[in-house]
């Protein structure tokens, strides 16, 4: 397999355990060795108590970004921290695109950038992830399933 | 009104609003000025591609706490930015309790510091959350929508 | 005066008060418009108990670059906070780099990258700033001073 | 040695490769299992492009009270990683005093909050950083030099 038909497949492995994203309606646009592009639309249900999208779930399209990209070496891996920076808020009915890029990969450490912009490319939030890889595959475990 | 009062007044208002809240079955436990406890439970959806609770999802919990604890002063705040470490995970079934502290209030500029703990008094997640005000009052509003 | 001049003369404005960047230093090898890169030599002075360069003088490589990008415009402007990521040690007789690339500039917010890498371009550090503008210019500040 | 030994014994042996502190007068006034208490006073040359102290020299105190309290259990640890927020700024002639207190520590990990005040009790900084375990300890490493 080359490394971009690694990443899909754990892509692959990883949505048929993701609750989260088809719960929000979080699509994996593309991912590659390192990076994936995800989207989402702002539904009602996301709103906070000012009316806008409740900034936990723009932290969760950028988390769910970073989960994708740092799991495209068939390694597990998880998130061991984040800062986001909240930069303009986002309208029910907007469709918010996050683009993971690696900046970082030694050892067991990653670290990954995630920046989130609306259908219009404005800029909503600024992400920093790190991960940390455990125990795992991920394509083995979706053969072992079948 | 002494503090509290306003305090409590303004989570009030907060809440009606809160969709998030409602749809994540987050409970705020308790208000006070510069604080605030919320409680949720991990429910299925709020699985991640690891099978367990999305650190998403912890983040709102954590994210809803600090805009309640920044909300206590009948003045509109909201999130600027915010950094969360990942401690240990959280299972399905889980209550987790998020404590807001007030660490700085000066000008238009707050840091809250948020603990996550589960229902052994594990520690979840630390999170830190910076919050500005913006133009606009709480209860004010509560009445006018009378 | 075109914005690269503007950035010139910024930043030779901040050189003259700048007892930091001489007492180590730090050189000012390139500004623009929301960039800069400088360089520090890693002098013995800068270790820490561990016999390598302290983190902290990494820090305020990275922290002096921030100043100088967010300063490019002739509106004062300071770090209102920053986050590091710590990646690999720097040795005593390194030379590091900081290059500081604008992600937001927005009302009275900025925030800016800096990645410092080394004499070999290794990743030595990953570095996260926010600035606030305050009042006051600095071109204007250089001219009163003569 | 009590845990309150080996955190004394922990400083002593850094205090001895630690040039930072000896050249910015940073004092080690107190270790605990844990915890730590630094000062230093602000002095003509930490001063910054605005005639304040250079916040990168709030960051290293920060930093040192980091180390200091994440090396007081005989196992050798470094930063990872940190966020600083700046509340306010520190003049020529302050004297500071970071507080670590610890947040988290857990496998191979620490999270650690220190606090910058100066001599009126004014909170100058917030800080929490992120150290991990090396190789290595402290106290035998003292024995061993002499």
């Amino acid at each position: 397999m080359t490394p971009q038909e690694i990443a899909d497949a754990c892509a692959r492995a990883m949505h048929v355990e993701d609750a989260t994203s088809r719960s929000l309606g979080i699509e994996i646009s593309e991912v590659g060795p390192g990076s994936a592009r995800l989207s989402m639309r702002v539904a009602d249900k996301l709103t906070n108590g000012h009316g806008l999208c409740h900034g936990g779930y723009i932290f969760i399209l950028a988390d769910t970004a970073l989960a994708y990209a740092c799991n495209t070496y068939d390694q597990r891996a998880v998130a061991s921290g984040a800062s986001i920076e909240f930069v303009a808020p986002a309208q029910v009915g907007d469709t918010l695109v996050a683009q993971a890029v690696e900046q970082l990969r030694a050892g067991r450490r990653g670290v990954y950038d995630i920046r989130v912009t609306n259908q219009h490319g404005a800029l909503i939030a600024l992400f920093r992830g790190r991960s940390a890889t455990i125990k795992g595959t991920l394509i083995d475990n979706e053969v072992e399933k079948k």
